[in-house]
C-alpha cells in the first residue's frame, strides 16, 4: 500500500460519518477523557478565580512546545480532533462534582453550582491543522474563553496533543528513513504506556505514515488496515504432522481438492531437500514447525505468511516455508511470505532471498524471488538506517516498542500559557530564556519562498496587518537582537483556523477523518526543503515575530522583571 | 506522610469495597480494556487452531521478563489486578464479533460462534502478588486453559503488565533515592502517553511508593490523595491588587474577621523590606504576583502554598509569600509553603529556607523557618541524587514526565510464552542465548538466608518435591553450566498462587485494596539486601533452576535444534 493511500482495508461505518457531520453535537469521545482528567490545582484554580469575582475574565492560552522532538528539526501536530470532541462534551457530572467536593471539602457551596453551570459555549478554539508539519514557538492551538474554565482544559489539552504529536513524528520519521515503497507496520500494542497508550499509538502511527496495525481495537475504531498471522508459540504448539485431521484443501478456483495436502507438503520438502542449487543449505527441518505453517495453511491458504525463525531461519524456517508455499502454488494459491523476527536482519533476508530466487529457477515457478520478507525484531529509526546501509532484502517493517513508547525520547513538552487576559498581554518570565513565553494574542503565518518550500514562520500581533505576497516583511527572531532577516513571500498560509467558535458566529473549520490528516502529513513532509528533514544536523526551521511583536515582548519583559541589586 | 502510610486522604467508598468482595461475579475494568485490546495475530491463531480441531488443547503460558529496567537490579510486579478483571469479564460482544468478521472475511462462519461461546471459566492463572519485587525470567504469570482462549489473553495481559510493572518499579527507584522522609508527589498526567497512561501511572506511582497525585481522576478511581495548588498563568493572570474586591477574612477560629486582608499584606511586605536581618535582598516585588497571592490566601486560607518563581524567586516570590503568609499568621492560619519549578533547586531551596528562618528570629514566628518547600523542575532519578549530593533544603518532590513516562527506558519487555501444551513440555529457541525459553509448567520459589534476607528464587518443575527449610539445595544457573550454588534456606516463600482458579477449585487469592499492595512494595524493599538495591553497580540477585529442570531444559534444547553441517 501507498504511504498516502486513503484506502482503508476494514469497513468502517459510524465513526467516519460521524466526523463529517456538522458543528456541536455531542461527539463520541474516549471514555478516559473526562473533565476530571485534569490536575487538581485547575480546580483549586477555579475556585480562587470564582471567589475573587475574577473567573468570567476573558483569557487568551497557547498551546505550544519548545523543542523538537528526537533530534530532529520537525514535528507533526496530532491530537486536535480528540481535543475538539472533548471540548464539544464538556461538562462536569453530578458524581464528578460530588466527587470534587469531597477533595476540596473547604470550598463553599456555590462553586460546585457554578461548576454545574460551565461549558464551553463561551470558549474558542482555533488551530493548525492536525498532521501538519509544526516548528517550536508557535502556537499549535490558541483557545479563548472565560479563564476559569479554560484553565480546566489545560491538562486534558496537554495529555490528548502532546503523545499524539510526539507518536506522529516518531512514526513520520520511521517513514522517512524505511523509503516510501516499504510498507510499515505498527505492532507496538503489548509494549504500550498502558491500554490507551497502544490504542493512541495505533491511531497517530497511521496519521504519520504507517500503513496498518496489529491493534484490533483501533481498526475498529478507526478503520486503521489490520495485519497479523502467528507467533512462536503457535509454531511451538504443534508436535508433528500427525496432529493434523483434516488434511484436504480445495483449490483456488474450486475447481478441484486436494485429499491431502500434508503429503503434497512433504513431497516437496523431499525435491527442496534433493535440488541441487540449494545442495547442503539444509538437513531435517524442525517437524512441529512444518505442523505449524501446514496447519495455517490450511486455515489461510489465501494468506499464507509464517514467522520463520522459531528453531532456524535458513535451516528449517525457510525450507518449511517453501514446501507449504509450494504446495499452495499447485493449488493455485500464492503464498504471501516470511517474518523474521531474530538474528541479523540484513544477512538472514538476503539469505532467505537467495532461497526463493534458487526455487523460482529450480521449479520455475513464477514471481517466487518476490516473496515478501517482513522483519519484526526491535526496530527503531536507527536499526532501519543500518539495514539501508548495509542493503537487506526486507520489505515491510513491524515495529513496536521503540515506535510506540518513543524510547529515543520518551515525551513532548507542550506547554499551555497565558498570553492575554481581559485584553492584556501577560508574559512568563524564567530564567531561562528558552522558557520566556511570548505575550500576546497573535496571528502566524507560513512564509513560502520562490523554490515552493515553507520559509519561515511569523507571529505577529492580533491586529497587525497580514503579511503580502511579493512584499518585503522583516522576520525576527523573538529573543536574539541580531538575528532577523527580510523575506518577500511567494505564498501566504495562515496557521490558526476556528475549529470551536464558541458563540463568536465564525465558521468552523470541518474535523477531517483520519485517511486525509494523513494525507495532508505526507504532502506537508514532501514539501519541506529537504537539509530540515535529514536525520543527522539538520537545518533548523526559522521561526520568528514581526518588528511590532518583537518591540514589545521586551517592552513588557522589562517591566515585569525586577531589577537587581548588585552589592 | 509515610512512605508506607495506608490512610487515604480523599475518601472513596465502592471500588474498595469492590475489591475485596469474593471470586467471579464481574468486577468494573478500564473501558479501553475489551477483548479486541490485542493483535490481530491472535485471532487469526485461534482461527487456526480451531480449524485444525486443535483449540482445546490444554496449553501453559509464562508472562516474564528478561532484564530489570533503569540499569537495575529488580523490578516491581504491577498490573496484576486489572489483568483478573479482565479474565472475569472476559466475553466477546456481538459488535465485537462483527467487525472481527469483516476483518477476518476468509473464516468460516462457525468459528465466529465458538467465539461467541468462549469466556475464561476454564482458564487458570497463578500469580506472583501484585507489589512484590521480582526477577527475569521466574514467571510472573502463569496461564493456563484451552490454548486458542489462553492465547487471546496474550496481548492484553502484556500491555496491563509491562507499563504498570515499568512505572512502578520507576516510583520505587524515586523513593530509594529520595528517602523516605520525603513527599513524593506524583504530577505527570499531562506529559503522560495518553490519557490511560496518565490514569495509570498516578495509579502504580501510588503503588511504588509515591505519596500523593495531582491527577483527580485517578484520585476519584482509586482513592489516591490529591495535591494541587496554582500555576504561572494564576499568577499572570493578576495586575495588581486593586483586582481583589473583597478583602474580609475570617479568622482561624472564628473569632474575629480581617476587613481588610490586603492592606494587612502590603503592612507585613513593608515590615519584611525594612527588616534588618534581610536588609537588601529585595527590592519592590512584583504587584501581580502580590495580588494572585493574596488572592489566592483568600481563596485558601488553610491551605496556602505558592508557586514563587514566575518572576524571580528571591527577589520578588519569597517576600511576596512571606508578606502573605505572615498575615495569615495574624489571624492563626498556618501557611503550607512553596513550590519551585525552575532554576538551580540547591541553590534557591537553600535561600528560601535562610530567609523563612530569618523572618523566624525577626518577627519571632514560630516554625516559620521549617516551611515547606516543594521543588517541581524536570526532576529524575538523577537530579534528586545530584540534589542530595550537594546538599538542598527541598521537602517535597513533585515528579512528572521522568517518572510517568520512563524517560530513562520507556518499556519493559515482558513476553508471553508456550511452555507446556497437553502435557508436553515446549522450548522456543533463539541464537540470543538470553531469549530461550523454559519450558516446562513448574513451581518458583524465593529461598531466604540466615540474615533474613532473599538469597535465591528457584524454580522446578511442578512435580518435584519443594525445597525444605534447613536441607541444602542446589541451585543452577538456567543456561550457564558452570554457574551453580549450594543453598541451606531458612525460610521459603512460594512464588505463584493461585488468582484465577477456573473451574479448579482451588482456593482464590484475594486482590488487595492499592494500600495494602503499596504497603507490601514497602516491606518487600526493605528486606531486600541493599547491594541490590544501591543504584551505580547493583549486585545481581541470583535466578536459577533446580538441577532436574536444568538437566531437562538442556535435553529439550537439543532435541529441537536442528544439527548444522559444515562445508
Amino acid at each position: 500500500m501507498e504511504p498516502d493511500s486513503e484506502s482503508i482495508a476494514v469497513p468502517n461505518g459510524s465513526i467516519e460519518e460521524d466526523r463529517r457531520s456538522p458543528p456541536p453535537p455531542p461527539m463520541p469521545t474516549n471514555p478516559m477523557v473526562t473533565p476530571l482528567l485534569a490536575d487538581l490545582y485547575q480546580f483549586t484554580m477555579a475556585y480562587a478565580y470564582w471567589k475573587a469575582g475574577k473567573h468570567l475574565d476573558r483569557a487568551v492560552f497557547d498551546l505550544y512546545f519548545r523543542k523538537n522532538p528526537f533530534g530532529g528539526e520537525y514535528t507533526i501536530f496530532g491530537g486536535l480532533e480528540e481535543c475538539i470532541r472533548f471540548v464539544a462534551n464538556f461538562k462536569l457530572k453530578e458524581e464528578e462534582i460530588s466527587f470534587l467536593r469531597s477533595a476540596m471539602p473547604t470550598c463553599e457551596d456555590g462553586f460546585f453550582d457554578y461548576l454545574r453551570s460551565i461549558d464551553c459555549s463561551d470558549v474558542e478554539v482555533y488551530a493548525i491543522p492536525e498532521g501538519s508539519v509544526v516548528f517550536p514557538k508557535i502556537p499549535l492551538m490558541r483557545i479563548e474563553g472565560p479563564v476559569a474554565v479554560v484553565q480546566l482544559l489545560e491538562t486534558p489539552f496537554l495529555c490528548l496533543v502532546n503523545y499524539a504529536s510526539l507518536v506522529t513524528t516518531n512514526a513520520a520519521r520511521h517513514r522517512l528513513v524505511a523509503g516510501k515503497s516499504k510498507t510499515l507496520l505498527e505492532f507496538g500494542l503489548r509494549r504500550a504506556q498502558g491500554p490507551d497508550g497502544g490504542i493512541s499509538a495505533s491511531r497517530y502511527c497511521y496519521m504519520g505514515g504507517f500503513d496498518a496495525t496489529s491493534n484490533v481495537e483501533a481498526g475498529r475504531l478507526f478503520g486503521i488496515p489490520l495485519r497479523g498471522t502467528h507467533s512462536h508459540a503457535f509454531v511451538s504448539s504443534y508436535m508433528s504432522l500427525d496432529e493434523i485431521i483434516d488434511k484436504a484443501l480445495l483449490s483456488h478456483d474450486g475447481s478441484s481438492t486436494c485429499e491431502d495436502f500434508v503429503t503434497l507438503v512433504q513431497n516437496w520438502l523431499n525435491k527442496i531437500q534433493r535440488a541441487k542449487s540449494l545442495h547442503g543449505v539444509f538437513g531435517e527441518t524442525n517437524q512441529s514447525e512444518l505442523a505449524a505453517f501446514t496447519s495455517y495453511a490450511l486455515a489461510f491458504p489465501k494468506n499464507f505468511l509464517a514467522l520463520v525463525d522459531t528453531y532456524d531461519v535458513i535451516r528449517s524456517g525457510v525450507p518449511n516455508f517453501c514446501a507449504v508455499a509450494l504446495s499452495l502454488n499447485d493449488l493455485g494459491y500464492k503464498a504471501i511470505g516470511i517474518r523474521l523476527d531474530s538474528g541479523d536482519l540484513a544477512y538472514l533476508s538476503t539469505e532467505a532471498r537467495k532461497f526463493f530466487q534458487s526455487i523460482e529457477e529450480e521449479f520455475d515457478v513464477f514471481d517466487f524471488g518476490k516473496m515478501n520478507i517482513t522483519a519484526s525484531n526491535d526496530l527503531n529509526e536507527e536499526t532501519i538506517d543500518a539495514l539501508n546501509k548495509q542493503g537487506h532484502e526486507v520489505d515491510a517493517f513491524g515495529i513496536g516498542t521503540y515506535l510506540v513508547t518513543c524510547y529515543a525520547q520518551a515525551a513532548l513538552g507542550c506547554v499551555f500559557k497565558l498570553v492575554e487576559i481581559n485584553n492584556q498581554p501577560r508574559i512568563k518570565l524564567s530564567e531561562d530564556v528558552t522558557k520566556v513565553s511570548i505575550p500576546c494574542k497573535k496571528r502566524c503565518y507560513r512564509l513560502y519562498g520562490k523554490e515552493g518550500y515553507p520559509l519561515v514562520d511569523i507571529m505577529t500581533g492580533e491586529n497587525e496587518p497580514a503579511p503580502k505576497i511579493g512584499e518585503r516583511i522583516l522576520c525576527r527572531h523573538p529573543f536574539t537582537e541580531s538575528k532577523r532577516a527580510y523575506v518577500v513571500p511567494q505564498h501566504i498560509e495562515e496557521l490558526l483556523k476556528c475549529y470551536w467558535p464558541g458563540n463568536s458566529h465564525k465558521t468552523r473549520e470541518e474535523l477531517p477523518p483520519i485517511g486525509k490528516i494523513r494525507k495532508r502529513c505526507m504532502q506537508h513532509l514532501d514539501q519541506m526543503r529537504p537539509d530540515h528533514m535529514r536525520r543527522l544536523n539538520p537545518t533548523p526551521y526559522k521561526v520568528s515575530v514581526s518588528a511590532k511583536l518583537y518591540d514589545f515582548i521586551h517592552f513588557l519583559w522589562l517591566s515585569e522583571a525586577p531589577v537587581g541589586e548588585l552589592q
